[in-house]
């Protein structure tokens, strides 16, 4: 079965062989057997089975998200209004939602979780990794993992996400865990792991031995670090090649030029900046062009979860990015997109280009600046999964 | 015929009858023929002839948006671009929209119009005040507001919104022609008169002859001022008892206490506050607290308009309310509902006590407060105007 996308105002394919033409008008994208076919001038489209008319509007790549925490039970809005109003809130941040989340059922947290899905894929993310982590105990992380394998192939393994309760005055027993019986038990469930590099979550020796553990069992890596600070983080994520390090709020000069030194290989550590924690912790944000212009990598993720940003809303990090972070909306776009995929090592996702999954968001607004320019607005209107009308 | 809504996880009624209860529990509501007939608790809900499940959600009252221009042609997203990168753009705001819509068809103008409405509907806006202002000569104000009174009751009329270019030369000439010919042809498409006073635009003493002028045509009294400087505009809207004085962003501490001392009569002038306006400028926001601990009326709309601020998304409005306005959640809500019908001086909408119209908005939510918790999610599931979905 064949599909032809037309009546296309603007085309982003954002396809990396393609650099000098990101903005194509006139197009049409031709997904066959769920792929990209052929991507061109509407007038010299091939025939197709049928045929998807844009009406006029921007066609973009679907979303890739490459950061989320999406199994988990309870919210956290107590805390989120008590933080807005600048009062003191004590309650246990992340150890809450562990305890709410390993009290909770399989189908309560698989009906969470699918829901949530759902709303990120209305917003057109069509890649989206999640992490464990609010489980944190070995059959907790296998059962976070087990769900959200069910909704994506791109799982990560974060049992070091914090010390929980229970280990406080032992963290090197949990480190030890981590590592030996609950990475056994998760590795099969996951590809990648992560470790939360930060004062309150594990240092730097810690993630070295996690990570590398985590790698023995095939895993790939990913780190979280300079949330707060400039933690040390990225240097050892770049140092063990992991595909991408969150946050990179916090950097040193040596951080920003090893990580545009990784890129310059190809296939390097991507900084991943996540707006929207910065937007409800009110933090200050990353700064992206001092990434770009050093020549880094820079995807952007929604970082979604019950603490520090409750949004899934790509197109909203968009709209931080440019405001904030000193992105142009292409490369917003494209940090959202093939910035995504690179960050999970993907090349089939993120882009149109010919051979890549036919993953594309048609949106409500004739220009994909509108992203950026009219914030809070739905502005996706049909999201096709290799093709294929999503839900 | 008869609806209640049933299985409603969070009632917020935003009924000013009821201060000491603004969230419910275990509620219902019934609508008949069109007005809110009922509210109770759920095991004591009259029958009615059909039920709609909320599933646990969150259901509040539809937003009041008593602050738009909606009718144009054109976008500005070049301009929008530049600004965002810090660039210097010399082309001309106002002026290039209203190029752009005096050359434009009604029915592009009505195909525009039309569908930005929709997304605001979609986005739980029940209640949506429209103003004229990119016509600027007779016929095309006229056309504006002919327009906009197909979509709404509140219509505003905004000749006065910016000095049109045939004029530069001979300002007094078009106050004198708003006062004169324009005023009389638009006021029977109006309900309501504006000026539009900044350094840029009209000055105090315009804005006095123009507003008192409308009055005599029978027309409310509506003013923009404080947008970039204290510019005395709020002091001239109390005193000639406007109903909202819109932006408010720039005020005097004699400003903020004459508001108070208005509100404090009931039925005085609100302070309307446009945060989507300083998210898309990046001008710094109004002070909310200020006015609330003072005793002032706030209302929140959107000012959705291609220039200043192209997004109209309530939703988005009080999450920036609630992060920057110094508002709590349940303040952002009830301005943007309940604050927004005070501001048009109608009390038939903004809440749902007895009596008022059916207009409620069932979240995607079991809490109001996700609204700002989960900002850029379309968190508005179902849109009743008159106790029937919207469209």
């Amino acid at each position: 079965m064949s599909v032809v996308i037309a009546n296309i105002g603007q085309l982003l394919t954002i396809d990396a062989a393609e650099p000098d033409r990101p903005i194509r008008t006139d197009a049409a994208v031709v997904i066959e057997a769920g792929r990209v076919a052929w991507v061109g001038d509407a007038a010299e489209a091939p025939a197709a089975d049928s045929r998807i008319d844009a009406e006029g509007a921007a066609v973009i790549p679907g979303f890739v998200d490459s950061h989320s925490h999406l199994v988990f039970a309870g919210d956290r809005v107590d805390e989120f209004e008590a933080r807005m109003a600048g009062r003191p809130y004590t309650a246990g941040g992340i150890r809450t939602t562990v305890a709410a989340t390993r009290a909770a059922s399989d189908d309560e947290l698989r009906a969470r979780l699918h829901h949530l899905v759902g709303q990120a894929r209305a917003q057109g993310t069509t890649t989206l990794e999640i992490k464990s982590g609010y489980g944190l105990t070995v059959a907790d992380e296998v059962r976070s993992l087990r769900l959200a394998r069910e909704v994506t192939a791109e799982t990560t393994f974060l049992g070091a996400h914090v010390v929980p309760a229970e280990f406080t005055d032992d963290r090197a027993a949990y480190v030890d865990l981590v590592c030996g019986d609950m990475l056994t038990a998760c590795a099969p469930y996951a590809r990648w792991v992560d470790v939360f590099i930060d004062s309150g979550a594990f240092a730097v020796d810690d993630a070295r031995r996690i990570l590398l553990a985590g790698r023995d069992a095939g895993l790939g890596l990913r780190v979280h670090a300079g949330q707060l600070a400039a933690d040390g983080g990225v240097a050892l994520a770049v140092e063990l090649g992991a595909a991408s390090v969150d946050h990179c709020t916090f950097l040193t000069d040596s951080d920003v030029e090893a990580l545009a030194e990784s890129a310059r290989g190809g296939g390097g550590t991507v900084a991943t900046l996540l707006p929207l924690v910065e937007f409800s912790t009110k933090q200050p944000y990353p700064d992206a062009r001092r990434l770009l212009d050093a020549g880094a990598a820079v995807a952007l993720a929604s970082d979604g979860n019950p603490g520090s940003n409750f949004s899934t809303s790509m197109p909203l990090a968009i709209a931080l990015a440019v405001r904030e972070l000193g992105m142009t909306p292409l490369e917003a776009l494209a940090a959202a997109t093939r910035g995504g995929a690179q960050a999970l090592r993907r090349a089939d996702v993120g882009h149109l280009g010919v051979g890549a999954r036919g993953d594309a968001v048609i949106l409500d607004a004739p220009d994909f600046r509108h992203l950026a320019y009219r914030p809070g607005v739905p502005l996706v209107r049909r999201v096709l999964v290799g093709g294929e009308a999503a839900q």
